[in-house]
């Protein structure tokens, strides 16, 4: 369903609109009014004839206009009903500001269902319900309750799209944004996404030439595979940026009794979010500071860090920032470097990050700036100042001010260091539209996000989903546990090379092996192999094999039997699985087998989308890559023949929904190739 | 020498002071004047007869009373003249402002190393030069030329020493505490460090009833065993947090032309940091919130944190912050749980962070509040609010403010979350001095740093360095690597068990000897073994043994020779080493040996002082260590003797400071014990 109608609607009935100033059916007209919504407005009131200055009807029934978009927020027993009225009325479009549905009780849950399924029936937009509502900007729509400091705003402009799972962080955001010059294209408070979700909003902005930047604060990402479609889709376009909270145990349990969702598995959901290609945010800090810095107009055509600050001690934070978020700094070129040194007392070191030194006047900074700026490859410039003696901190800020207004395509920061002797200067820098942040490590942080992700979009692909068509479930396995020897074949299917894997079951089945083998009892009671002493190793002949074979002959009842493998060895052992998590689809991972992989526990995750190049920067990520590529001067081992085995196990993946969860552990790896020693596969 | 003459000055000489408002000279002594100070102000001035109002000398020689304090603001050529005089009239405390020293030129080093050498002649205190100042707040003198913004203060409490190697930090440390509620006992700006440096203030503060924090901002530290001394010494009093600028090679690049300090090695200093016992600051967010965070009366006797929330989603971030900042939720008491819960809407889930719900007024929040601080197991109160539609910001701060005023030894922070519709209540709380953090993870991060400080406490002891007596170095190196026998022979000085390790010449030393062998070629052309194919492993016999030496017979020249040692195999193999640093001494490590060591590079890090509590901690950290305490139902290894090794290789460090480096690898570990295998010693 488009959303067209919904976020420009001609005309809005509120259920429950009210004259009582406490409630909510009040403040949604209120803030309505006060938005200059040029469209109708039908508020809908049992008793009432006039609300806040409008004629108002009994119900929507009796409006006789077309009627866009219906706001409700009435008790929750009442919306059902309501909605059904839309449907008769062919309303596509509605927001449920109401609460008291899953988030409450398990009554709550069903009224919920119902309005899911005459959703579905009348294919119906329903944001919510329990949300705050929906701000558009750009046709000065406010249909939220969140109390707003009328008349205040002196934002410029209206770029960013702000999705978010939850009112309270919502309500902050709007309530910081009203005195600071960031503006909202968009605002969408989710609620409990009983039918509209962040992935069809996403959609939405792709082609919405009003958004520069979308942010979402989530609690739950449900659908994952089409959050990662979604996002990697709408990234490659423009911005994205994610905070995911419940990142912890205590974070996820708090959520759950917060909204009752769960945060799911924290791994998986960073596995994603990477996949996403979204901006990943830590923290609130990081989020207000991103959207401070995203303007319409940049252009940045490359990483480079520009810095100049008179003040050393930040200038070394700085630094080790910069370091540290990957960013580099750019050199001078020859030009920009005679330029600069000019405006610098004689034998300064003009070298970036620049120190124009503690004494510097404003004229100093507009001097040594205006040469930086005219270098065509100069897009970034952090400016830091701290009030220092001679400092003249509001001229310093209308001079870069100016400089920022000739240079709109440029990003041009600062970072003031310090109270009472910088807060004219800040005001200055508002004007001008200059985002300052209070500490220059933010400021660069910031930056970071923003440049590593349009570092990263050149190896963005759009993720695809599978088909969520679902395979008949292979039989024959012990309780959760697929058959062993059917495992590895199910590894063959798809040229994962394996051991060459026998049943002994009779003394018969151990002719014509090649000593020494590996005896292994498998089955429903050896799950856990080595502490159940199930594996014999280096077996040298049939006799010894036998003799294993007969002293267990008590334990070989139901499915358990005895297989035999060859004696491999191999210089590397690498652990190589997946989990099917229920958001996100298959979670791949690889890393160093054997023991290692419980001591080190680290592996490198990845979604089941891989192809050669991801595969590739995968291995290359993990710590035993060195081995791979040679260490210590020996040659490399078939590290082509490794990226393919990964991508036909991500298809296996992929394809075989029936898996839960699948092990390899060890991938035996060696200069004749690989071979998987042993598996696990849980269906 | 005391310092309390220098802090507590009954009278001050300014030489340079000056009439001419645009000179440090006038603004020194206007900042003096301005600070009420109470004792003598002598402005020392070649020709005017008043300064400032006040009568001036043409010279320190032509002061006629005592002078307890002299700061200097005069050209760097005409400093150490005055110095020499100070030194003359016993002046003992002198701040020199001027810059023009080691920090511009090898002349100005020239001139800095007099003044070093009149200092240490003449027994002198010397803060500077090219410094700022020092103001001491507890007699209210500030003798520092930084702009202030005079009669602005509203602070309650100077109770925070700050130490600062950047004057331009220390403008913006003054200038931003100056409009918020934090208040110095002391400020220092250290400068070049010529004579007192940091560690000779942290001594001082040990003592000082006036300081219950000190902070530090440094570049360098130049004395890092009298760093970790003086710091550890004084964390166990009160908390001591370092900013330590310089940790990339950018930063401390960028240091290094700043100031002409080496940043140094930045595993030694955060190894040494971690040592000292000092709260390490990642930032200057987070040197500022600290600062707001510690107050005079504070008890806490735990670390359990309680929230209490109107917004579910900051609740989430907070859970999230806390779990990964490793604090504690507290659990409320059965007595507390009945009192909450009768503050609360009914069926509300009553738990920590507890969650006061999104139409939370004042009054919700104040018997919530009251019934848990009323709790005596509850210290740390966390207080977070975003404006909702019917919340109370106003009245919720006041009434915060009043049950702060109650209880004053407990800890009691905010975070109201939002802009405009907060500001009035975000004066409130500042009236009642409480700390309001702009978001909740800023403030958990500040409280984790305060209380994992004193979680920790219980463990720091007093770092005691070593003497600097210099040994004899041992001769018979290669270049500068020590010959292998002579290696082997001091790690079995301090009773770590080396593989039995024979020189073999001659066919008849290879007599007597247990096959295998392993036969290693040692000698200045044979330092990096592997690369030159110089191990021979599993050497059946004495024929086979010889037929190697023979094929190598031509290299084997210079201080070149075989080795033999008996082929062990062990479990597990570590590498131990040290590394001396020029300012922390020596750096010790252990991880993982062989392939892994160069491949997962994780090791851990310690100082030279091991006790075997320490040890056990350093092992205990390793990954490794769930080999050694029996991964998979194994029996566990020998830990206490791992432990008691260490201890002695500590000691071996500590004792041979001829040693530059040493590494030990790898260092088997089986059953039977341990086993260095093979060393190599830089000397």
């Amino acid at each position: 369903m488009s959303l067209n109608t919904f976020f420009h609607p001609k005309s809005i009935a509120i259920i429950g609109a009210s004259n009582d100033h406490k409630k909510i059916g009040w403040q949604l007209i209120d803030n309505l009014k006060a938005s200059k919504f040029k469209g109708k407005i039908y508020p809908i009131n049992l008793k009432e004839k006039k609300i806040a200055g409008l004629s108002a009807s009994s119900s929507i029934e009796a409006v006789r206009g077309k009627i866009d978009l219906v706001v409700m927020a009435i008790p929750a027993p009442f919306v059902v009903l309501e909605v059904e009225k839309c449907a008769k009325k062919k309303i596509k479009d509605i927001i449920i500001i109401s609460a008291g549905f899953s988030e409450t009780s398990p009554e709550g849950k069903k009224l919920e269902e119902q309005i899911k399924e005459l959703a579905k029936k009348n294919k119906m937009n329903i944001l919510g319900p329990n949300c705050l509502g929906m701000i558009n900007n750009i046709c000065q729509m406010d249909a939220t309750f969140a109390r707003t400091i009328k008349g205040k705003e002196i934002k410029k402009e209206h770029n960013i799209a702000f999705v978010s799972q939850s009112g309270a962080i919502g309500s902050a955001v709007l309530d910081w944004a009203s005195n600071r010059n960031v503006g909202f294209s968009y605002f969408i408070s989710l609620g409990n996404k009983a039918v509209l979700d962040e992935n069809d909003f996403f959609d939405y902005f792709v082609t919405d030439k009003n958004t520069d930047l979308v942010v979402a604060y989530l609690e739950e990402i449900k659908h994952g595979e089409r959050f990662m479609a979604a996002v990697s889709k709408l990234a490659r376009i423009k911005p994205v940026a994610i905070l995911k909270a419940g990142k912890t145990q205590a974070g996820s349990s708090a959520a759950m009794s917060h909204t009752g969702s769960m945060a799911g598995s924290s791994q998986a959901i960073l596995t994603g979010l990477k996949r996403s290609g979204a901006i990943i945010l830590d923290n609130m800090n990081q989020l207000f500071n991103l959207m401070r810095l995203i303007k319409k107009q940049l252009v940045l055509k490359n990483s480079d860090v520009y810095v100049v600050s008179n003040a050393g001690g930040p200038l070394v934070l700085t630094a080790d920032e910069i370091s540290q978020n990957d960013l580099s700094f750019g050199e001078f070129s020859a030009k920009t470097q005679k330029e600069i040194a000019a405006a610098l007392p004689p034998l300064t070191h003009v070298k970036n990050p620049l120190d124009v030194l503690g004494d510097a006047p404003a004229d100093r900074y507009q001097k040594s700036l205006a040469a930086l700026l005219r270098d065509n490859n100069v897009y970034s410039v952090l400016i830091l100042l701290t009030p220092q003696t001679t400092t003249e901190p509001e001229k310093t800020a209308e001079l870069i001010g100016k400089l920022a207004k000739q240079y709109p395509d440029k990003l041009i920061i600062t970072s003031f260091i310090g109270g009472g002797a910088l807060s004219e200067a800040k005001k200055i820098l508002a004007k001008y539209l200059i985002p300052n942040f209070d500490y220059p490590e933010e400021a660069v942080k910031a930056l970071a996000q923003f440049l590593n992700y349009k570092k990263n979009l050149k190896d963005l692909s759009v993720y695809r989903a599978t088909e969520k068509s679902a395979l008949t479930v292979t039989t024959n396995a012990w309780d959760e546990q697929l058959d062993y020897l059917k495992s590895f074949t199910c590894l063959k299917e798809y040229n994962i090379p394996v051991a060459d894997t026998r049943a002994i079951r009779e003394k018969k089945d151990l002719a014509g092996l090649k000593y020494p083998i590996v005896l292994k009892i498998t089955g429903p009671d050896f799950i856990h192999k080595t502490d159940k002493k199930a594996i014999y190793l280096n077996v040298k002949n049939e006799q010894e094999a036998w003799s294993y074979i007969e002293a267990r002959k008590a334990e070989l009842k139901n499915q358990n039997y005895f297989v035999a493998q060859p004696m491999l060895s191999g210089d590397l052992q690498l652990i190589l699985g997946f989990k099917r998590d229920n958001s996100f689809g298959p979670i791949l991972m690889v890393g160093l087998g054997g023991i290692y992989a419980e001591i080190f526990k680290e592996v490198e995750l990845e979604v089941d989308d891989l192809n050669e190049t991801r595969a590739l920067a995968m291995i290359k990520r993990a710590k035993f890559y060195k081995i791979l590529a040679g260490a210590r001067g020996q040659a490399a081992y078939d590290i082509r023949g490794l990226v393919m085995l990964l991508v036909n196990f991500a298809r296996l993946a992929r394809e075989r929904k029936e898996i839960k969860e699948l092990d390899i552990n060890p991938l035996l790896i060696n200069r004749d190739g690989f071979t998987a020693l042993d598996v696990r596969i849980i269906v």
